[in-house]
């Protein structure tokens, strides 16, 4: 194994990006490798505002795999961190170094242990699909690391294995989750529909919701379901392949009033057969229901859609404008139905794409408690309550993961291995 | 018509209970007819604790049918009382009363004017389905008075024709409402499955849960799922034939861990349909979701449920213990979780039937203040939050209609015909 001494180290680093399903996976029809029982379509999140950055370092001094989140170390010993492991190994090339003189075989990676660094830029607890990110990144750094020359369909084939949606996370734009039919998984698969470019005028507006509930795991979760929700069936079979074709359709003509009929409905059944499971099973609570209810009473008044919301495994809504416009109004209503606290900043209220503040005529707190009510509101009262909204959070859709060359970007220690 | 004078009141007085669905109606295959696209089964509550009293008077002086609900004149105008008293007129007989001597001819009936005055023992607001007792108390009393032959069946399809719920309040004990198959809506009826004697240890714990919500009706919200919810159909066409049959035999063999799993279930179900329905409709807040978590966790702990939970179209629980012993466990973990605010008497926060507190060895707001978490809380912490439930009500499955003999009881002044 290559020239010299053993105290080499060679590394990579990549960030890749959060997505949001519009047409929803809920229920595995395998649970080891992470099969789906319908196709999903999720749009890719910028990781400007979203993301996760994991290094990938391999050397013969290191004892043993290990991995660091956020700082603090992790096991690696779980199925599905094995499973991504052994898979690209197993593709994994010959790799030479020329700079540090060494040449790793292909049958030299399976006896290297890694290290791995992963940070996200966002709250991993607030509910905002990190092992999405997470597992994609870490198949992609990995099989940069390991000169594996699988296309990204079959690298998004073993990001599933870490996390079933992690697959969708392997592309930019709007991307769409084939179940396949092979009992080897090999089929299931992400291929992107659109690039980030397709699309570019949508805005996305995520509330982060506060919550004092712990919730069902989605893995528990989506297993429940599939053990005894008798609507599930009906969805995954019926409702959620003619929704594919529709939203499909959709999202190349950039037909906005459609693609947000689709993305509220397909959301609200998600979680109808949640609480069509026994026991049932809340993600959304009483705000993510406020929430819900501002968006369709400002849709009705419209009589045509003018926001798209969407809420996984969770309480936090994300939800889709079609333009800068429109992202405005909504930002407007949801501080006026949601203000921050008053010893809130309104900086550290609105976070990711902040110029939206300005676009809005937003500058201080006082241009916030002074927004008037939405027309939609006319004859009802509503009373201002903060608290209920941690924090909101503007992006758009954005690029799949990327190989971030400049070593001063790695998490790990060029010489180490360790967490810097 | 009758002898001598024009200034006589015949009057009729009764009282009717009202019912909770354990397999729920949402969706009508007739909007006029209230013919539904399911059957239901439900339990009546025992009326001392809710009922609605209605009194029924006719006189030749009476220039116009009126009715007062609740002290307050309501307008009679509405399609569905209108089919009420025109199904009533059309069946009416020969009345004989010796004692005022007075006979009103089967033709009289239909020239005669009504006053109607009904009041209910609980609040009208509080979304305890007063519209079925009520609807079920004015056609039993108008047949009485009208002197309708007509079994309680046939009747039952005249109450449907107010709202669709009714007709079951006109049994007690457990009732099922076939949807019947004919256009004209003739058997669309309730029959009475086993009287209050058959299961007479349930009882029935209902949360009056806060909302600071406006509810969608349930006539608006079972239109709009009817027309956009893809999973109602399956719901009443594959789901609920089997359940209806399940559940009859559940009831016929007091089975309560099967009553209990699919009064649950069906409960769930129809409120997944609601956040099925676009827009989605919730009836549910958090308090409801809290008390459906406390119950599922104990039901955990104990490997078979303890008590059932329903949810009609609102926050308020309806829960069934079967037994004195496990509804004193089940208040007693109610007042853990929902404590009454500080100022509240607990003998105002527990209205019904009050000896359950005796039983529960709760004598005073001191004793709820003692009170342990409950087992299955043992490793969590929660907090005793007051203020989430407005209420609660004890009572047991009841009977059905019956005519109030007693002239003390009318509502109505037996001179006048006005409300006393």
């Amino acid at each position: 194994m290559g020239v010299g001494t053993e105290s080499w180290v060679v590394m990579a680093t990549a960030r890749s990006p959060t997505n949001i399903a519009v047409i929803k996976y809920w229920g595995k029809r395998d649970e080891s490798l992470i099969l789906p029982i319908n196709d999903s379509i999720s749009v890719t999140l910028d990781p400007d505002h979203l993301c996760t950055t994991t290094t990938v370092a391999a050397s013969p001094a290191f004892d043993s795999d290990r991995m660091w989140l956020n700082g603090k170390e992790i096991s690696l010993s779980g199925g599905r961190f094995q499973a991504c492991l052994r898979e690209i190994r197993k593709r994994a090339h010959d790799v030479t170094d020329e700079k540090k003189g060494l040449r790793i075989s292909k049958e030299d990676w399976q006896n290297i242990h890694v290290h791995i660094a992963s940070y996200n830029n966002f709250p991993t607890a607030a509910g905002l699909a990190s092992s999405a990110a997470g597992f994609a990144c870490l198949v992609f750094s990995l099989a940069k690391l390991m000169n594996v020359s699988e296309e990204y369909g079959a690298l998004s084939a073993i990001a599933r294995q870490g996390s079933g949606s992690a697959c969708r996370s392997l592309y930019g734009g709007f991307v769409k989750w084939v179940m396949g039919n092979d009992s080897s998984g090999s089929d299931s698969i992400a291929v992107q529909l659109v690039n980030e470019a397709h699309w570019s005028d949508l805005v996305i507006l995520i509330a982060v919701v506060s919550s004092r509930q712990k919730e069902t795991s989605s893995t528990t979760g989506m297993r429940e379901s599939v053990e005894t929700s008798p609507l599930l069936h009906h969805r995954s079979k019926v409702v959620v392949p003619s929704r594919i074709v529709q939203m499909e359709e959709a999202i190349r003509s950039r037909d906005f009033a459609s693609f947000a009929s689709l993305t509220c409905a397909d959301s609200n059944q998600f979680h109808a057969v949640c609480l069509d499971t026994s026991p049932p099973i809340f993600y959304m609570n009483d705000t993510s229901h406020r929430i819900i209810s501002c968006i369709e009473r400002w849709n009705k008044l419209k009589g045509t859609p003018q926001v798209a919301y969407t809420f996984d495994a969770g309480p936090n809504a994300v939800m889709i404008a079609p333009n800068r416009k429109t992202a405005t109004d909504l930002l407007c209503r949801m501080l006026y139905y949601f203000p921050p606290s008053p010893d809130t900043e309104l900086s550290s209220y609105i976070l990711g794409d902040k110029t939206i503040l300005q676009e809005a005529g937003l500058k201080s707190m006082g241009d916030v408690e002074a927004l008037p009510p939405p027309p939609e509101m006319a004859d009802k009262l509503t009373s201002r309550v903060s608290g209920e909204v941690s924090y909101f959070i503007c992006t758009k859709p954005g690029q799949g993961p990327v190989l971030l060359a400049d070593e001063n970007e790695s998490l790990l220690h060029p010489q180490t291995g360790l967490p810097k």
